[in-house]
């Protein structure tokens, strides 16, 4: 049986991949998606793997430990983390399987995954993403300063990537997504 | 501006690229149609620049020549041809240019357009492949075995194309096309 694909989909903060990702999972049901492990507390609402894996500070390290996670970062104080095996055994399965990261944790989980989709989100211009970074809430010039030169940086790091979508407006950016999936499994490897 | 792309769709006689082609002519009606060039007459309602470029044998035998085709072949005492300058002139311009030709010819235009997307038109079976060609006419039993010979040996060509798509419904197999012409313009190259 064949594989599935590992399809990971990026950008820098503010480019709206958890607005396009929530989109997909619309439109595209029968797409298994990644849950993440956190540390952070269930907000109202969110359940135990269907939101995230809620995991203690201490079960989180000992994931880290164990080479179970594929990439993991630490956001205001909580880990969040991307089990591996749930990944492993979708593919394994001949499912594909959808991942919504940070441009860092992509790059990390390509060293483990070459063989991934890697699909890079981008603003319609640079413009648009500082309006939206700025349209966030009431920041400081400092804290937009500082979150715009992230970004840029984020930006230069598209290179590393096979396909780079415009998120000019949602349903053409899932399209578009869709569009690469399909056209993945038609391919002559 | 970045040149546009040419997408080429071939695969095995009685795979029903034709009825593809026609299919997506409907379906993506702003993408540009390669016109073959000919030296059989034109039949009832058949436009000059439009089903064909009729030509006299010495203008076919000339545009050879001159290398003006990307490739040609005879069939039953005509030539058939792929005029360059048009393919040349449209991806200059920024726009796809669709190209739907036999296997041979396909391979020929890969080595003077090694970055063209080559899809490749499969049959949903080899039995389904036979019922095609079977399914035409009158054929002998010979010719039909024949027919089926070349197209296994046609089938052993997929290897070189970029894609391949199966023919199992024409509005999926357009589909298929279309993603993958959308998730081309999205590569990162």
């Amino acid at each position: 049986m064949a594989k599935g694909l590992l399809i990971v989909l990026s950008g820098p903060s503010g480019v709206g991949k958890g607005t396009v990702g929530n989109a997909l999972r619309k439109r595209l049901p029968e797409l298994t998606y990644s849950v993440s492990a956190t540390t952070r507390q269930p907000r109202q609402g969110e359940e135990n793997g269907v939101n995230y894996f809620f995991k203690t500070r201490e079960q989180f390290l000992d994931m880290i430990e164990k080479d179970e996670l594929l990439e993991y970062a630490e956001y205001v104080g909580n880990y969040y983390g991307t089990p591996r095996d749930f990944v492993e055994r979708t593919i394994e399965q001949g499912n594909d399987i959808f991942l919504e990261i940070e441009v860092q944790g992509a790059l990390k989980v390509r060293e483990k995954f070459p063989e991934g989709i890697f699909i890079f989100l981008l603003p319609p211009s640079l413009d648009e993403l500082k309006d939206r970074i700025r349209g966030r809430g009431t920041e400081t010039q400092a804290t937009i300063d500082h979150r715009m030169s992230v970004a840029v940086d984020e930006m230069n790091l598209m290179q590393h990537y096979d396909y780079a979508v415009v998120n000019d407006e949602i349903d053409l950016a899932c399209k578009r997504i869709e569009s690469i999936i399909i056209a993945e499994h038609c391919k002559i490897r």
